[in-house]
């Protein structure tokens, strides 16, 4: 049976080539406007999986997806990692040249300066989304636009490709998350996140730390993220490997936190 | 002497805000295009101070101004904070329901979701700057164009305030850092914040923060960021409360982390 994952954005984003990566060349997408549609989506049964980004190597983490981890009790069930190569994309046709808009997602755009300064006469366009901008210039754009996406929107599209590998930093990876309507007993597991709330005190983070540190576990992630409604008081996220012994160490957690909550526990898949 | 301050960003914009509530009314700023030219105007003496956002009470942190404090050594030498409220603006006489087109930066269409769907046939659009957009509409904007501001913005603009308080949540603020070409001896300080680079084994976080708990500093803020060039590696960000003690627990920290540095010493002026 083909799998249906749910994702943000369009065709031929990263999210869609982390799908398919994820959960094989065969799965259908089912496209959602946000992150929180995507969750929605997977809550609500009509795709069994969602996949969104949770981390890039240079961007950091993405935040959203942190707290919509925290409001929807989606498990986490799989991750992937996907390296992020960015094209200029165009009609057939366009000439490098004769470009003077390029149109991206700013965080795209952000990630191609060295490249657009070496452009003439070249005006940078934000648009919502990286896929979608290709899409936009192949069914509306002139000779003189173009947009930054990925090698794969580009064989969606059927764009034409002006410039390959135009990132400023070609270390530049995005973590996936799969997750699911219901718990997956992964085989081979070994990492577990968790979601923490500490008591507002001094050392409440290291006293939180210890069974984890004592038992030799690494943490691999440790991400804060404020607490709405409470100004400068945060929750944490904790990715750490080791699954055997992590089970008695979140025990062991719960009775120094004020609260603790296992997201998933998975197998990581990091080949790139 | 009035003091120049460095700022991203347009005049009107919460930077600009955040500047005038640090040094005071009568500051001039000096407009840069991004975060970095502000730190690059202050490091070659352009401007004696910096005034850069860090955190967002709902979005989080500002990776981009971490990372430009890890790049450049200006000493942090003030913190304040700004609540961070947003209008409906236009050019005078427009009306709000004849508004067709919002233009402002994708966060801030994103904090004003629910007030944007309450409105009939509008179309968010993608601008690179809050203020900016608010300045676009006053110069270029159509009897159908409105912008997102600051009720700053408006005030500096001559625009019309077509709806006020528009953000979904409004526990919104926006802690901004004062950086400094030198650094200065605050009165007062108590607010100590440290870059921390850990040696990549487990348990190396619960050790650096040891000497902080045993002496009951609180820690205000922790923050990871990638390394570049080294994906999934982190250098940690803390901010401590309570200069007395911090000194010696940052020795001590020295001796366990791979790197320590202190990126400054100051005071918090927290009123809202």
């Amino acid at each position: 049976m083909v799998p249906t994952v749910a994702i943000q954005g369009e065709l031929g984003s990263f999210s869609h080539v982390a799908a398919l990566k994820a959960l094989g060349d065969e799965t259908r997408v089912l496209q959602c406007r946000t992150f929180r549609e995507a969750f929605e989506a997977v809550t609500r049964g009509d795709a069994p999986y969602g996949v969104v980004p949770i981390e890039n190597s240079l961007v950091g983490s993405i935040y959203e997806n942190y707290d919509l981890l925290a409001d929807y009790r989606l498990p986490i069930v799989g991750e992937t990692e996907v390296r992020v190569s960015l094209s200029l994309l165009a009609r057939p046709g366009t000439r490098l040249q004769a470009v003077r808009r390029v149109h991206s997602h700013p965080v795209a755009l952000n990630q191609c300066r060295r490249f657009l300064a070496s452009l003439t006469d070249v005006e940078p366009v934000a648009s919502y989304d990286t896929a979608g901008s290709v899409w936009e210039v192949m069914e509306r754009g002139s000779v003189r636009d173009a947009a930054i996406g990925s090698p794969f929107a580009a064989k969606l599209y059927g764009a034409s490709v002006l410039a390959e590998g135009i990132e400023d930093d070609p270390q530049n990876f995005t973590r996936f998350l799969v997750v699911a309507q219901g718990p997956v007993t992964p085989r081979g597991a070994h990492k577990t996140s968790l979601m923490l709330t500490l008591r507002h005190e001094p050392g409440s983070l290291w006293r939180a730390l210890e069974p984890l540190a004592k038992r030799g576990l690494n943490l691999t992630k440790i991400e804060s993220r404020p607490i709405r409604g409470r100004p400068w008081e945060y929750v944490f996220y904790l990715d750490v490997c080791g699954s055997e012994d992590a089970s008695k160490a979140v025990s062991e957690l719960g009775e120094v936190a004020a609260e603790v909550r296992v997201l998933g526990c998975y197998a990581v898949r990091s080949e790139t």
